[in-house]
Order: C-alpha cells, then sequence, then structure tokens
C-alpha cells in the first residue's frame, strides 16, 4: 500500500485522513507543488520550492518547515513508495480551525501532505503522437499566479475536452491564449520564433516554462514572452506545451484543426530531448 | 463534543475525517449551503435545497440522497448538536480518487459532511451599530453563480477588511458593485428605490436575495434589479447585505464614509424584521 506523508510522517494511505474542518476542504485555502520523479530523483527541485515559497508568501501563509524538511519528506515519500519514474505531489493547507472566512490565528498548524504517483512519462504514447487540445474561455480567478487549490475550473475543461476526444485543453482570455489547464502553452511561429506568454497574474510561472526558455536561448532559437491568440496558434509552424510532468509535450491539434503538419515538431522535440537531458543532470 | 454528520452517520468533530485524497481537499471540487437555524428550525430550507441541486448540476456532480434524506441529515445534527440559534453546513464533494484533474467515474461516492455552528446572530451589536465594509477588486472566477468551495479569495478579502478595521468586504466588477464575500449587496437610493444586482454567472443567487426581494415588494417598495457603482452606493440613502445567516445587515459604512446618516437605516430595519418574521413563521 502506498504510502502518504501527513504533517510529520509516512503513514498508509488508507489513514491519510484530515479533519473535515481543515481550510483546504471548505475554503480551498491551499497551495500546492507537484515534483517529477526520474530514476528515483527529485526534477528542479528548487524551482518548486522556490515557488511554493512564493504562493505561500501572497497568501500569508506561514509553513513552519525547513527546506531540508521539505526535501527530506519529498525523499521520504519517494524511497518508501519506490518510485522510479513518477511524481510527488505537496500540498500545504491552512490547517484545521472553526469555519470562519478570515484567515485564523497564524499561529494555527498548517497540514501538509505529500503522496507519490507511479507515471511512465517517458514512454507516452501521446507525445510521440502529439496532443490534440480543445481552447475553452479562460473563467479562472484573476491570480492564477499563485498555485492554489482551486482547481475546479481546470477540471471543468480537462473534463470537457476528453468528452469531446481531445487530450488536454487550452484557455483564453480577450483573445488571447493564456495558458493550459495545467501547463503552459507554447508556439513556434512560422517564422521560427518560440512564444510563450510573458507571465502576469493570469498564468502560473512554469518552472519548467521557465527551464525551457533557458534552453532555447541555450540552443540560439529566437524567443519572444508575450500573448498570441488562438489564431496565431493554429497558423503556427509547432505547437507545444510545458508541465513538471508532461515536460515538454507537442500538441499537434488545436480545436480539431492540425498544427503544421499534424505531427510534433522538430523545434519542440529538440528542446524535449535538451530539458529532460538537463534535469536528468541535475536531479537530485 | 460537536456532532458531526458524516457520509451516512453521526461521529464525534475529532473523528470526523476525509482521506488527504478526497477531491474537496485537492480540488476544490465541491459545493455546499449553509442554512440558518432559528427556535431550533431550518430557515428557508426548500430554497437551500433547489440551489444545491442547481450547484450540483452544473457541475455535473450526483449526489444519491433524496431530499428527504437531506432534511433528515439536517434535523439531525441540529438535535444531536441541541442547536437552538445558529446554522447547519452541508459540504458535498466529488469523492475520493486518485489525483486526476479529469471528473472520475460517476459511480464514485461523493463525500457528505454536514456540521453545525451555535451563533446569537439575533442580539448580534453589530446590526445595531451597522457594518462598516471596504470595498476590493473582485478576482473571482466568473461562474460564482455556482456555491463551490472556491473561497480563497473571499477568505482574503474579508481578512483584509479585518486588518482595516472593517467588519465585511463588497466586491467590484467592472465599475460596478458585484456582492459582498458571503452576502448579496443593497442600496436604498435617495428616491427610496431598493436595489440589488441581477443574477448573473458574476453573483450567487442569494436564498435571503430572493425571500428579501418578495417583501420590499409586498410592502410597497420600489424594487429593481440591476447593477449599481461604488459610487452609487456612497450617495445612496441606506445600504445592507443579506446572506442566511446574516439575514438583513445594515452597512453604515464603505471605505470609511458614512451612508446617509450613518446609522442603520429604516427601510433596512422594516426589511430585517419583516424577513425574520417570515423565515420564523415557516422554518421546518
Amino acid at each position: 500500500m502506498r504510502q502518504v506523508f501527513l504533517n510529520d510522517r509516512l503513514v498508509p494511505e488508507n489513514q491519510a485522513q484530515i479533519s473535515v474542518f481543515d481550510r483546504g476542504f471548505v475554503f480551498a485555502d491551499a497551495v500546492y507543488e507537484v515534483t517529477a520523479v526520474l530514476d528515483g530523483r527529485l526534477i528542479d527541485f528548487r524551482g518548486h520550492l522556490a515557488r511554493l515559497r512564493r504562493s505561500l508568501g501572497e497568501l500569508d501563509l506561514t509553513l513552519p518547515m525547513t527546506d531540508a524538511a521539505l526535501l527530506e519528506a519529498h525523499r521520504a515519500v519517494v524511497a518508501a513508495n519506490a518510485v522510479e519514474q513518477g511524481l510527488v505531489y505537496l500540498q500545504v493547507s491552512r490547517g484545521v480551525s472553526d469555519r470562519d472566512f478570515r484567515f485564523p490565528d497564524p499561529q494555527t498548524s498548517p497540514t501538509v501532505v505529500l503522496f507519490t504517483q507511479k507515471k511512465t512519462f517517458l514512454d507516452d504514447p501521446l507525445v510521440a503522437r502529439g496532443l490534440h487540445v480543445t481552447v475553452h474561455d479562460d473563467l479562472r480567478w484573476q491570480r492564477s499566479d499563485i498555485k492554489t487549490t482551486q482547481l475546479l475550473y481546470a477540471c471543468m475543461v480537462k473534463s470537457r475536452a476528453a468528452r469531446a476526444g481531445a487530450d488536454d485543453a487550452w484557455m483564453q482570455r480577450d483573445g488571447l491564449i493564456t495558458e493550459a489547464a495545467s501547463a503552459n502553452a507554447w508556439i513556434v511561429t512560422a517564422d521560427g520564433v518560440v512564444r510563450t506568454r510573458q507571465l502576469s497574474r493570469e498564468i502560473l510561472a512554469g518552472i519548467t516554462r521557465e527551464a525551457v526558455l533557458s534552453v532555447a536561448e541555450a540552443r540560439g532559437l529566437q524567443v519572444e514572452e508575450g500573448a498570441f491568440s488562438l489564431d496565431d496558434a493554429l497558423h503556427a509552424k509547432e505547437a507545444f506545451m510545458t508541465s513538471a510532468t508532461g515536460f515538454v509535450s507537442p500538441v499537434v491539434r488545436i480545436d480539431g484543426a492540425a498544427i503544421g503538419d499534424g505531427r510534433p515538431g522538430p523545434v519542440t522535440m529538440a528542446l524535449r530531448e535538451r530539458y529532460l537531458t538537463l534535469m536528468r543532470d541535475t536531479a537530485i
């Protein structure tokens, strides 16, 4: 049985329980991170830690655990579950208190949960074929830069995409693509520019996005951070998305229309390979 | 110790626990209702049930519990906790499944939680004085008509209001007041019109709002459902807010500025009294 890290120790998953009064349950007053595991090691862990600290700070949520303790907890769940390839999910909520919208006493102990999922995402046949995505209005709250568990809309559009026979969902606001439901969205334009939306409160500052920007620049590609429309994407040579566990994933159909020649593009696949090599070299 | 209703039975609150894999915890994939209790009886319960069914329907969330069973559960927690004055909180989440954004098999059992809070809201000194509110940009998702647990932004603005020495928070979008953080917002204009924003996907269809609209019309007041600006509110004769547990609560200061003569207004207090009389007469 899977072992879950809960607050300060490992417990079997069927004993990993929290109070119904946990603010993560009643108010979505919680943040999370997902770190990929390859070869049993954590990918870009420092980036995830930094973003976690930022999310906590934006919400005045105090987590009395050092970076070293968080690393130790991650390694403990990876080891206990013998994860070679997969992910570690970390969630921190503001803890348990009687229901009141106002934040409780800052001394309230946060709830800390880590669990693993095994995935064989390196051999994902969808990557070889390329993903099909549908596009939806972005109705999320306007602080999508904070990685909170207010994920219902992402669930809704991913479910709609699945019902439409697609693999994932992109979103647009005011005529411009914001991001994918749980990933950043990218295109390679007809003139070879690698483009992804600039950071703002409307999108998550993807850890993988940041690494891929560096990789693209290091390869001498022309890179631009700026918004693009659905129409721009439909006329792009390539499209892809980046996330901690999807890495760099080619997108070959958007709302049913083929992008480029309808197959994973060479720029995308080169970025994916280079990204993965770099990440495996620096995993901890 | 307080007794909590969890799925199908009453348990002591310290045993009211759910899995960390509950979708209410990891995705805010959950809806809720709050019903006031006066004289040990449920206020406007049919309205809350109807809205719960609507919220569930909008999210394709199936709850295999009849209205009669839900009423029985409400009465069970009220009785077990000897609540004369207070509230029943009901939350339904999509249940437990391994983390995946896409909605799981519709056969997944939802998690059903009911708990009570005792409140002496009839003698609230804040009502006699009138509430002070601050106004904040409405950054919530654009389906605020669905009563989900994605309440973090409401928590944030209520906490900000409290830090500013105010009692509650109102929100505005595109220059117009949408609603309060957990209530509907109203004004009585200089020419005596009772005004509250029209229903749309941007606000919750308040059960109390609906009842107060009827009460106001029955009293021969001129009632208009339409948006108003912060400036309209600052120049109003009276302001108030409505919610299941706040009933009709006078607002006497908005962002520090006095409304009318800075005291609870006669129209507001008459509506409050009439509303409470009607509700106590029809409580079950």
